[in-house]
C-alpha cells in the first residue's frame, strides 16, 4: 500500500507544490482524490500513466480541487481509453461535470459515472467497497458542499501459529479453514477459529481537507493510522482560518491527538508559507508524529 | 518586446513541456496565447503574476489549448481582481467559458469579456487594437473551429538624421512634426516628410497551431518576423498528421520559406518524440533558421 502526493498546495499553486491531489494505491487500485489543476502532468512525472485510475474522489469543486479533472478525462480520452472512470463528489457534481464536458472539446468513448454523495453532518457512509478495502465520505463544514474521505483496509483473520503449532499444523489444508473463521476437527481434537487466529485490523487513511474545526469531527476520523490533514494557515491566523473555513496547523495536530491517530500529513499550506516548518512545529507541538507532505513524498505502509 | 514560452508540448504534457501557452510581452501589455493545463502554474514559475495578464487569446477549444483557462479566472478572482479580463476565441467561445463558470465553484468580481471570431477562410481580421500594437486572427483548418493569431508592433516613422543634419536641424521641434509625417518649412527651406523620415516597420509574430497545410497559409502569415509554429510530427507520418489536422516539422519549414519568415520557432510536439532534433533537422533542411520552443524559453526582440 503506497500513497503518493502529487499535490500539496492550498488555491495558488507554487513553484513547489501543485494543486492538491492525493493517489493511494492499494494492490493495483489506483485511488485519487482530488485532483488540482495538473495532476495529469503529476502523474507523468512520477512515472504513472492516468489510464491506470478508474476512481476519483472529489472533496469539493473549490477549483484547487478540481481543475484538473477536466484533463484527465481529455487525456483518458486522447488515450483512446474503453472502461469507465468513476467520478465521486457532494451534491451537485453531476451537473458540474456535464458542464466541463460542454466546456471543452471532447470526444470520448468510455463511461463516466459520476456518483453524487448527499450526506448529512455527522453521517459516514460507505461509496465504494472492494474485495481489500471500502472507501466511505462524510461531510465537513465548508462554504462550498464538501466531503472528507475515509480508506480502510480489510481486517484480515491471521493464523496465530504459536497456538495451531501445539496441534502440529504447519501447512496444512484446514488452516485455511481456520482462516475463514471455522472451526475445525484435526486428529480427533476440535481447533476453534476464535483461538486459532486473531483479526488484523487493516489500516486507516483519513483525507481531511477545507473545513472548519466542528465538535463530531474527531469521531468521524478516529483511530486513523493516517490522517492527511490541511494545515492552510498558522494559529496566528486563526481568525482568516475561520473566515475562509480552514484549520490551522495547531488544529489540525488537535484532531490528530483527540481522534487518536498514528500519524498526522500536513498538506494543503498557504502560498503565504514559502517555509512550512513553523506549521510543522505547531502541530507537533500538540502531535508529535507530525509531518510534512511535499509534492512527490511518498509513504509506504505494510 | 519579449516571447516568453510556457508550454510546447502537444495534447499530452510531459515531465519537460507543459501543454500549449505562449506570453508576448510588449510595453507592459502581457498576452498570453493559448492556456493549456497549468498555465497558471508556469507563470508562477516564470515569476509573473497571473493578475497582469488582461488579454487571453485561444486558437480553439481542445484541452491542450484551453483547459488552463478555468485555473487562470480562479486565481485572479482568488486575488480579488477588480479589472476586466478579455478573452478571445472561436465561435462558441461565450458559452464554453459559461460552461466553465457553472462547472467550478466561482466567485469573480471582475467583468469576464469573451470576444467571439466568427471568420470566413481565408479572411484576417483585427481582433484587438491597441497603441503600439495589433492583433489580427484568421481561421485555419482544423476538426475544432481554430483560430492563428497575428500579433503586428505599429510601424514607426523615424528621423533620417544624415538627411536632417543637412539643414542643420539636431534636437529641434520641428523634428516632432516630421515625425508625425508632416512636411516643415525651417530657416526658409521647406523640408518634406518623405525624404526627412523612413518607415520602421513594426515587428510581426504569428503564432499558429493545429492545422492542416493548406494553399492560402502562406498568404495570412508572410513576411512575419518570428513565425511560431506546430512540428506535431515527422514528415514520415504524414498521414498521421492528415489524419489529426496537424502540421509535421517539413511543412513548417515549407511554410516559413514561402512565407517569406526570417525566424521559425517549432512547438507542439507530439509526446512520442522525447528528443526533437530530428524534428528541428528536418525543418531546418528546408528553412535554416529555426530553432526549438523549450519551456521557459525566452526570445527577446529589439
Amino acid at each position: 500500500m503506497q500513497i503518493l502526493f502529487l499535490g500539496t498546495s492550498c488555491m495558488f499553486p507554487t513553484k513547489e507544490r501543485a494543486q492538491p491531489c492525493v493517489l493511494m494505491i492499494k494492490n493495483g487500485s489506483y485511488l485519487l482524490f482530488d485532483c488540482g489543476e495538473g495532476a495529469q502532468r503529476q502523474l507523468r512525472i512520477a512515472g504513472i500513466s492516468p489510464m491506470k485510475i478508474h476512481n476519483i474522489f472529489i472533496t469539493h469543486w473549490h477549483g484547487d480541487h478540481s481543475l484538473g479533472i477536466a484533463g484527465m478525462i481529455q487525456s483518458m480520452a486522447g488515450n483512446k481509453r474503453k472502461t469507465a472512470l468513476n467520478i465521486y463528489g457532494p451534491k451537485g457534481s453531476k451537473k458540474r461535470v456535464a458542464c466541463l464536458l460542454k466546456a471543452f472539446d471532447f470526444k470520448i468513448e468510455y463511461e463516466l459515472k459520476v456518483h453524487e454523495l448527499d450526506l448529512k453532518l455527522g453521517e459516514c457512509r460507505p461509496v465504494l467497497k472492494a474485495k481489500d478495502f471500502t472507501i466511505s465520505a462524510f461531510r465537513v463544514k465548508h462554504g462550498s458542499a464538501t466531503l472528507a474521505y475515509v480508506f480502510k483496509e480489510a481486517d484480515k483473520r491471521k493464523i496465530n501459529i504459536e497456538y495451531t503449532k501445539k496441534f502440529g499444523l504447519v501447512q496444512h489444508p484446514v488452516l485455511g479453514k481456520l482462516q475463514k473463521g471455522l472451526d475445525v476437527e484435526y486428529k480427533g481434537k476440535l481447533i476453534k477459529a476464535k483461538d486459532a487466529t486473531y483479526i488484523k485490523k487493516g489500516k486507516k487513511i483519513v483525507y481531511l481537507t477545507d473545513t472548519i474545526y466542528f465538535k463530531d469531527l474527531k469521531n468521524l476520523i478516529k483511530d486513523s493510522d493516517i490522517l492527511i490533514c490541511e494545515a492552510t494557515y498558522m494559529s496566528d491566523k486563526e481568525d482568516k482560518a475561520l473566515e475562509y473555513e480552514h484549520l490551522t496547523a495547531k488544529q489540525a495536530g488537535m484532531l490528530a491527538k483527540e481522534s487518536n491517530a498514528k500519524k498526522l500529513v500536513l498538506t494543503h499550506f498557504s502560498q503565504r508559507y514559502e517555509n512550512v516548518q513553523p506549521l510543522i512545529k505547531e502541530a507537533k507541538s500538540i502531535f508529535k508524529n507530525t509531518i510534512e507532505a511535499k509534492d512527490f513524498l511518498i509513504l509506504e505502509l505494510r
